[in-house]
Formats: structure tokens, C-alpha cells, sequence
């Protein structure tokens, strides 16, 4: 039986522009996590969060983490979580945001005060944090308040759990999850977070893959200091050279990564996987624009989708050691540290794929007959995460879109990682799910962030309709 | 008939406690011409040797060169030229030296002051400016000084040329070079530089040659942005992947160029040359104690003089646009830019070695396949310098060694290039001799600069002698 959500519509409706003053506030209060002089506006944020749930009624607690590490004189900003409900018949749904926010300075090329929301003739609404992450996080708050002026029957217990330094690596956020599984979030029956986007601007998507990444730093080293190439060129095995000659065999210009075995370790395509792509609301202008050039490697959306889903790649991001600033110098580096990685997928064990990385970087190095030493070492590395789209989890949320949108949502895997997805898994061992409220033109972490109107409160229509959808979803989908 | 001497090396002796002292008052001046604000420091040091100049008897000029370009509120330091004698019956010396330094700190690791000239227990000189180049260039005053409190006629007609901007890309220098070569140094026989240093650390040297430098920036670019490598990592074609492939291919491990055609621009060895070689004061050793390492490529030392000073070597020195901080960040950079630079050799043309990178960069690159764009730019050359070992200039200073020290010196070449050395021998059409005082421990441009004290007053006493020796030489050799 589909739920009766005309009233919580039409109260949304009702206070979308109280919404959008609560987003103003929110995104006046500078929350840069990674600047040490906006920690209090961090910890004024929290604040913010905890104040405005109080006021809905909700049971609110600001968790402290400590001490940040390597920064011993900076509290940690707290963990806000919150309980909205506390009913045994009914659903436990977990939802996860951050109310910190990437650095935004006016100066770094913004067309409006990015700490100021500024509302355009579209009904974009410019500012720092509008969609990564305040929006979705304030879509939650939304929800309750709607329903509380609508005096309509809240239809799940809400746990809330949002942190204050997800721009900054979620220091401590791993622990704290890992403990409160047990406890705070111990009847979580799935979980829900809002930190992605569309994968295009028109039509919504569910979430349900992500890729890992292993990180690699591999050290060239030989001469005791820097050297002068006119008096040691040719005279010396250059670590740069031979970092380089090895860096040249892991990947072809098409993206085919060359170490031995490791494509072996990738699940085979099934026929139904197969059958998903074309249905993407996905192009290769869509690409092309992302991109900002035509250097598209495949000719195909499927090919490309499946690029950037479920096949690995590998990136060589930089060298740490060599002469990188602008000019000429004439510098044999003594010491040089390149830098890549691997993005992983289905069944790529993490250690399978160091064995394998530093089984072959050694033996082509092996090949050059340097006397220099070549050292491979793995620096992190992060699980590919898939979920089941069929749980109950996935198919409330499809029928939330189908009743918000009118459109059935695109199944979509990411290429990237959200580190926190996995751990909200492992800890709780319930159905996550990633449930974007922005759109891919959004510019999350770049100049000019926003979020669209539309985006903001459909999405908090998507949000409360999901929470519906979940309460009547039977167990076994 | 050889010149007495004795007379003029007792008075050095006699007056090295005065020598030390001059230098010790040029060492506190920190003349740091690459800082703006040591600027005045380096007109003071300019000022400092036209007065001692002056009061030794010497015509001298300080030769402004105008405000400092692209830092237009500095003006440049003077050219400190000046004369001492005009007898058109002597020959006619044009010294070059420079009175500007490195920068220095004691907090960069200096074990003492680095403006406070410090003498330890084995008589080692520190002191940042020490060997390059104040010492060299007292060294031409104390010679004029010994010879007027000995009463000793003074060879020949010295003419100075003494700049303040060498360490910082000797700016505005060739242009007066060329103009004064017609005036002011118009009636010059020959030229001694004395701004290098001998292969080891026991015998004296004169060097004849200079490895050239074709520096190269190789430019790969394709998105219009930077991109995040879980996003786009496997379906565009990554800059930085493109670059390092090619990069591969221009040198192996072992030092061997690999650009079709380039070392068929190099003379060949001659059996003569050859058997230079063996002779030469140099060993394996003393290149591992300067490399800091054994990871040196060839076996011999003939072999390794050889790679220095007369075949061309390439070397890669970085990337510019890539990530070169320390850390993991997954980034595909938009555009890299590769630096490479050829230390070039006789008879290798700097035009053709253009053609021939180019030709291979661009052939390799095609052979990609990808839909990135590569541009190779020439960002400056230097040509090569090699000098007659047989011109007077050399054996005057020849016997001079043999004089001074006992022994015959070593006939040099450097690998690295003193770019106002073919300056000077283009533009007065005389021969150039490079007659090193300091050592190679020295440590010029590092912490600790040193010169040992028996170098700089039998440094002093050389240059001298190379004047009387000059005076005597035929035309003719």
C-alpha cells in the first residue's frame, strides 16, 4: 500500500523558504575543518546541528573525539547524534552527513561571498557546504519539522550521526562508529547517507557501489645528496630515470593497466550486469563536459560507465622529491618518490594486488641494472564496497523517487570511495545505502558550490517519502 | 728564462696574515644577490673592492647596468672594472671574477656564522663567499699588493671585470661584455677566469672545456581541469601517464641516450685525446665520496671523465603541474610538464639536437594513440666551450703550477657549463683560461663553504706567477 504523503508534500512546500533560511544559517557558519583558526566555527556548527534538533525534539548528544592527532592544541569538533523516536514497531533507519566544509576563499575566483547563500535567477543556490554536505544534513531536519507541522505520524525512529571532520579524513570517526554500533545505534536497522551526487542533473540515482583505491609510493634513491647534472650526468644512475623507465611499464595511454595477473583478479561482466548499462540516463557529452576536453578514452557510455565503476585503473599521480616548480633547474634529484594508485573492484583482495604490484615494479626494476635501490610501499588502502540494490532498503528508496520524481532512479555505482560507506556496514552489518540529494553540476569541493532549489526540497520530499516507503517495505524484498 | 719570483712569494708570506684578513672583511659583507633585501649588501661589497682597488693604485669604474628586470623598483649592482698599468709594451690580462654570493643561513646546518669568517685547527677557511668567489678575486688584488710593497715591476697590464649578479643568472653582464670588448677591454691579450675548482683536493688543474645545455620542457595535456582519479580514472587518457611513457624512452639506466641520431653528433675520440685521460689526478673514490655513493655507472676513471667531460649526458629533473608534495592525493593532473635538459659536447650543434628531440618526442608520442596534446619547447641552451691547451695563455699558466706547486697541472674539462666564458671568448676573440684556486671539497653553493688557507695564498702566489710567465711567453707556442 503506498503511503499517503500528500500532506507531508504540501508542508514542505509550505516551508520551503523557512528550509532555505535554515541552510542560510547554516551556510554562514564557516566550517572549514582543515583551517586550525575555523575550528570554533566548526564547533558553532555542531552547535547550530544541535541546537536545531533539540528544538524538534529530538534526543541530541555532542560526542567529543579527543585531541587531533599531529595538532595536539585542537580539540576535535564533536560528533552530533541524535535519536528522533524511540518505537520497537517500528523501522530504525541511520543517517549519516558532515556539517564541516572544504576551504572557500572569494579570492580563489568565486562569483559570489561563498559563506553568504545567494540565491541566481535559476534558483541555484551559491555557497560553501549548500550541497557537500549542509543541504542533505539540513533535508533530515526538514523532514521532522514537516511532519511535526503537519501532525503527521513520524513512520521510522531516526538515528542521526554527523560529524564535523569529514573534510579533514574523518579523524576518529572510524572508532566511534565501531562503538556505537553497540550502543547509541544498536537497533539500526539500515542505514542511509547523503554525501554523493546525481550522476547527471536531470535524474535521480541510488547508490549502491563504490570503488577502493590502493595507494602506492614507490622510492628511487642513490647518490648521499642532490646532484649537479653537469658534473654528475652521465656518471651516475639517476633515480629519476629509472623511476620513470618502471613507472612507464604499469599503464598503457589507453588505460590498460600492464601488471601481470592483476585484470585475473576482477569479477567476470554477467550477462545481467550487462544488460544495466545502456538504461543509464548517462552520455558522453555528459563526460566530455565533466572533463573539459574530448580525451575520452572509450567511444561508448556503457564502455566508459563500466570504466568507471567496475573495472580497476590506475593513476599515476605525481613525484615527490623532484624539481617541480616552474623554471629550469639542472638537478639530478637524489631521492625521488612517485606516486600512484589502483582503483580497486569485485574480488580485488588488497593484499593480492600489493603482491602482485611489488612482485613485478621489483622486477622490472631488477631489469635495469641500476645500482640505485628502488623500495615499494603501500601508503593506505581503501575496500571496494557493493551492496545488495534488491534489499528493502534500495526498493523504498526506488519507489520514494518514482513518487517524488516520476521516474524510476538510475542504479548507479561510484568510482571513487566514501571511506565511512564500509565502515557503517561493517560496524552495523546492515543494508547501506547512498541516497544523493545534489546533481553533478553541483561543483562540490571547487569554487562556485551550489545546490538547486528543486534539488533541496524535492530532496527533502525524497528523503521523508523514503522514510515512508521504508516503514512499509516486507523484510525479504 | 723563467721570472724570479722569489721576492714576489716571500711578500705573499709576509703578508698573508693581511691577505686573511682583506678576506675576512669581504666574507662579512653578505652580498646574497639573489635576496632584495641584501641588495644594498652587494653594493657595498662592489664599493668595498673599487676602494681597495683604488688604494692599491688601480683606474676603476662601477658600471651601472640598470633596474633589475622584472623587479624593476631594484637596481641592478655595478660591474667593477677597472686597470692597473697601461704599458703598450706589456700584454694585456682581462680577469673576470664575481663579488656576489649563495645565500646562507645557520640555521640551514652551518657549523659556524656563515658571514663570520671562522679559521679551524687544519687552517680550513669557512665562510660563505670564501672559495666562491671572494677568494679568487682578492687573490688579484693581494698579487698587485705583494708586488708594489716588494718593489717588484708589475708584469702586465691587468684589467678586471668584477660582477655582482653571477649567482643570480649574471644578469645584464653579457651585453656590457660585448660593448666593453671594443672599449674598455679593447686592448685584452687574454682571458683568466678563476671561478672553478680543481678535480681533487692535492693537485692544481687548468681547465680547457665546458660541456654545453639544451634544456627541454615537454608539455602533456588533455582535461580542462584536474581530475579526481576515482571518478575519471579508466576513462580518459591521463597527461601524466603519456608523459612518463616518453619520457622512457630518451635515456636508459646506464646513461645511454637513446634519440635516434644524436650521438653521431659527437666527435669522435681522437688517440691523442685518449691517452689524456690516464693521467689525470682523479679516482673512483673521489667520485663516490662526491656522489655520497657507489652508484656510479662506469668502472674506470677514464671512463667517467670521459661521460663528464666529453660525451653529452641526459638527465631527467622533474615534473611541474603533478603532485610533489609529500603524502597521498589521488589526483590526474590536467597538464604536466616534463623537464629534461642534453649536456651537450663538441660538435654537437644546439639546433640540431632540437630537430633530433623534437623528431623522436613527437614520434613516440604518436605512437600512443592518445587524444592528449604534447608540445616540446626549448627553454634555453648554452653552447659548449673548448679552448686551445696549447695557446700561451694555458702554458704560461702551466709553468706557473710547476712554479708554484711542483708539479704539472691537470689539463680539465667540467661538465657543467660558466656560461661568461664563451661570452668572453666571443666577444674579445681572445683565448679564456679557467684557473681554478679553491678544491673540490670546497663545498661552494653548500653549508660550510671553505677555502684552505695554503690555497688561497699559493693561489695567491700562482696568479701571480701566471703573470710573470705571461709576460715571457712567445706569440707562438
Amino acid at each position: 500500500m503506498a503511503p499517503q504523503l500528500e500532506p507531508f508534500f504540501k508542508q514542505v512546500d509550505d516551508l520551503s523558504e523557512s528550509f532555505i533560511d535554515r541552510l542560510r544559517k547554516a551556510v554562514a557558519i564557516p566550517s572549514i575543518s582543515a583551517a586550525d583558526e575555523h575550528r570554533p566555527d566548526v564547533f558553532k556548527m555542531g552547535q547550530f546541528l544541535a541546537t536545531e534538533l533539540e528544538n524538534l525534539g529530538a534526543e541530541v548528544h555532542q560526542r567529543p573525539l579527543g585531541k587531533q592527532p599531529g595538532k595536539e592544541h585542537l580539540d576535535l569538533p564533536p560528533v552530533v547524534i541524535a535519536r528522533y523516536g524511540n518505537d520497537p514497531n517500528k523501522r530504525t533507519i541511520l543517517v549519516y552527513g558532515h556539517y564541516d566544509v572544504q576551504p572557500a576563499l572569494k579570492e580563489d575566483g568565486w562569483a559570489t561571498e561563498p559563506f553568504e547563500l545567494t540565491i541566481d535567477e535559476k534558483d541555484r543556490m551559491y555557497g560553501r557546504g549548500s550541497t557537500d554536505d549542509k543541504g542533505p544534513v539540513l533535508g533530515w531536519l526538514n523532514v521532522i519539522e514537516a511532519h511535526k507541522k503537519a501532525g503527521i505520524e513520524f513512520p521510522v525512529n531516526l538515528l542521526c550521526c554527523f560529524e564535523g571532520m569529514e573534510e579533514y579524513g574523518s579523524e576518529g570517526l572510524d572508532d566511534f562508529i565501531q562503538a556505537e554500533a553497540k550502543a547509541f545505534f544498536k537497533d539500526t536497522d539500515a542505514v542511509c547517507i547523503s554525501d554523493n551526487y546525481w550522476l547527471g542533473t536531470e535524474k535521480p540515482c541510488l547508490t549502491y557501489g563504490l570503488r577502493g583505491c590502493n595507494y602506492y609510493a614507490v622510492t628511487v634513491s642513490g647518490p648521499g645528496q642532490d646532484l649537479h647534472s653537469g658534473v654528475f650526468g652521465g656518471s651516475a644512475h639517476e633515480p629519476m630515470t629509472d623511476l620513470v623507465t618502471v613507472f612507464s611499464k604499469l599503464v598503457d595511454s589507453q588505460g590498460n593497466i600492464q601488471i601481470p595477473g592483476l585484470m585475473d583478479l576482477v569479477a567476470p561482466v554477467t550477462a545481467e550486469e550487462e544488460k544495466l548499462y545502456p538504461n543509464i540516463s548517462y552520455s558522453m557529452d555528459d563526460l566530455h563536459e565533466s572533463l573539459g576536453s574530448k580525451t575520452s578514452i572509450h567511444a561508448t557510455k556503457e564502455r566508459t560507465l563500466m570504466a568507471r565503476w567496475r573495472y580497476p585503473s590506475l593513476s599515476i599521480h605525481g613525484v615527490e622529491g623532484a624539481f617541480s616548480a616552474p623554471g629550469a633547474k639542472t638537478v639530478i634529484p637524489a631521492k625521488v618518490i612517485g606516486k600512484f594508485s589502483i582503483r580497486t573492484v569485485p574480488n580485488m583482495e588488497s593484499e593480492d594486488v600489493t603482491r602482485l604490484v611489488k612482485d613485478f615494479i621489483n622486477s622490472e626494476f631488477a631489469k635495469l641494472g641500476s645500482k640505485n635501490t628502488l623500495n615499494v610501499e603501500l601508503m593506505h588502502d581503501g575496500k571496494w564496497w557493493v551492496a545488495s540494490p534488491k534489499h528493502w532498503n534500495f526498493t523504498a528508496a526506488g519507489k520514494a523517487v518514482q513518487q517524488v520524481f516520476g521516474v524510476e532512479p538510475d542504479m548507479t555505482r561510484e568510482g571513487g570511495s566514501i571511506p565511512v560507506t564500509l565502515t557503517f556496514e561493517q560496524a552495523t552489518g546492515k543494508n547501506v545505502l547512498l541516497l544523493p540529494m545534489g546533481s553533478s553540476t553541483d561543483a562540490a569541493h571547487s569554487i562556485n558550490e551550489k545546490l538547486d532549489k528543486s534539488n533541496y526540497i524535492q530532496g527533502t520530499k525524497l528523503l521523508g517519502a523514503y522514510l515512508h516507503y521504508v516503514a512499509e517495505e516486507p523484510v525479504k524484498a
